[in-house]
């Protein structure tokens, strides 16, 4: 019988080192074994003894059974997960494939390290867009009906959330982010602002400031983090640089 | 005339060193000023020179508007903010008092520094419930009316989103927290996970595991992070540890 090993599903930000906490880099440096999607594990210091075991993108359930039958086995583990790895990234596969899986497995000692997502990169970079009352929704229908993420969209603008929305097209889906933005045009002012923010934190980072009316959902791709405002999030014009984007932490009450 | 100033919004996550990013340490290390609540500002390393502004808590414009004011004045601030600055924390407010205040504070330097918010910490500690579509609400009525809360409660129940809930009880509104588990109990199955998160990082850390059924709303305080799970969240019981809390990152065709 093998010593209890462990498994940590580490969250590196969305890109830069500046993002990855000290509790992060701590059990990536002391696992015995690294496992995730290759350009993740690019990202990281070469640790001697190390191993590593690099996965091809999608196939998280497979990727959680592969680190927990590692740490059954009792290896200690470092699963490296992009943004958070609670908000739309591996720990719920991780947890999925506990659910589903060996007996044994639910004994394993298993944590989630959190990191920044990626909607709170994108809202640093302009302001403080989500400084108030907002949802999260992922417009992939991979794994959810696509009419539940039409009730939700439509739910949220009556509610008069922030909206960040995840996974907003794939080569896959190249329409569904036409379809969210043409339900959201009919739900809210046309003045409404929205950020296109790809790759924040990367070389190739982007961000655009628009209305809903003038955005082009086109140019959203894999690595875009959309971030649509309520009907009081307001941006502040500057004379030279990029306006602030924020949301009141108050809303007035009517009369 | 002085030479230009800077402010940085620093997220110190909601507890805990190991949570503080290398951005945040490094834009707390290099500042002339920090400015803070008290507390938070008892938490950081003295260095050589620095000059340290503390405050009460509450007052947030007024914090801002002395932050912006040293920045503005040529200095290099960080306005040191618990969890993620974006998230009802400083950012909105400094953002608020920039729209409202001197029209050159629109030319200063300002940066919002990003860090791991209270639900995230909560939800790493006891699997993943943020694992898919979810809402983050405040619960204060101190700056919106309260009937927008409720219609916010009602409208995400119908969304079945996870719904995060942030301020959910302070001396002065100890019974909004009641009134919100009567109407998510009016709109939600018996059976839905719950989790109190009191202190998550910090020496009186306390988390519970129960139902909107058995939940006691009466233990929710100032420092207390609650997460209500959708109609998809789990829970996996185990032999010793706390059970793991989970939401799939999927949702089944309905038939």
């Amino acid at each position: 019988m093998s010593t209890p090993g462990s498994l940590r599903i580490v969250g590196l930000g969305p890109g830069g080192d500046a993002w990855i906490t000290p509790e992060a880099s701590c059990f990536i440096a002391h696992a015995t074994d690294l496992v995730g999607y290759a350009p993740y594990l690019k990202r990281l210091p070469l640790t001697k003894g190390q191993k590593r075991h690099q996965s091809g993108n999608g196939a998280e359930v497979e990727r959680a059974r592969h680190a927990l039958g590692l740490a059954g086995d009792g290896r200690h583990v470092a699963l490296v997960s992009g943004g958070d790895p609670g908000i739309f990234a591996m720990a719920a596969a991780v947890f999925e494939a506990i659910d589903e899986g060996e007996p044994r497995w639910r004994d394993i000692d298993v944590a989630v390290i959190p990191g920044i997502s990626a909607m709170q990169a994108a809202a640093a970079r302009i302001g403080a867009p989500l400084g108030h009352d907002f949802c999260a929704i992922s417009l992939s229908d991979n794994l959810k009906p696509w009419p539940l993420v039409e009730k939700r969209l439509a739910l949220a603008a009556s509610a008069d959330f922030v909206i960040a929305l995840y996974n907003p097209a794939s080569v896959a889906r190249p329409r569904r982010i036409h379809d969210a933005f043409a339900l959201l045009r009919g739900l809210k002012p046309a003045s409404t602002p929205v950020v296109f923010a790809r790759a924040v934190g990367r070389e190739d980072e982007h961000i655009s400031i628009v209305t809903l009316a003038g955005a082009d959902p086109s140019i959203a791709g894999m690595s875009t983090l959309i971030i649509v405002g309520s009907s009081e999030t307001r941006i502040i014009p500057r004379a030279g640089p990029t306006p602030f984007v924020y949301t009141p932490r108050g809303v007035k009450v009517p009369r």
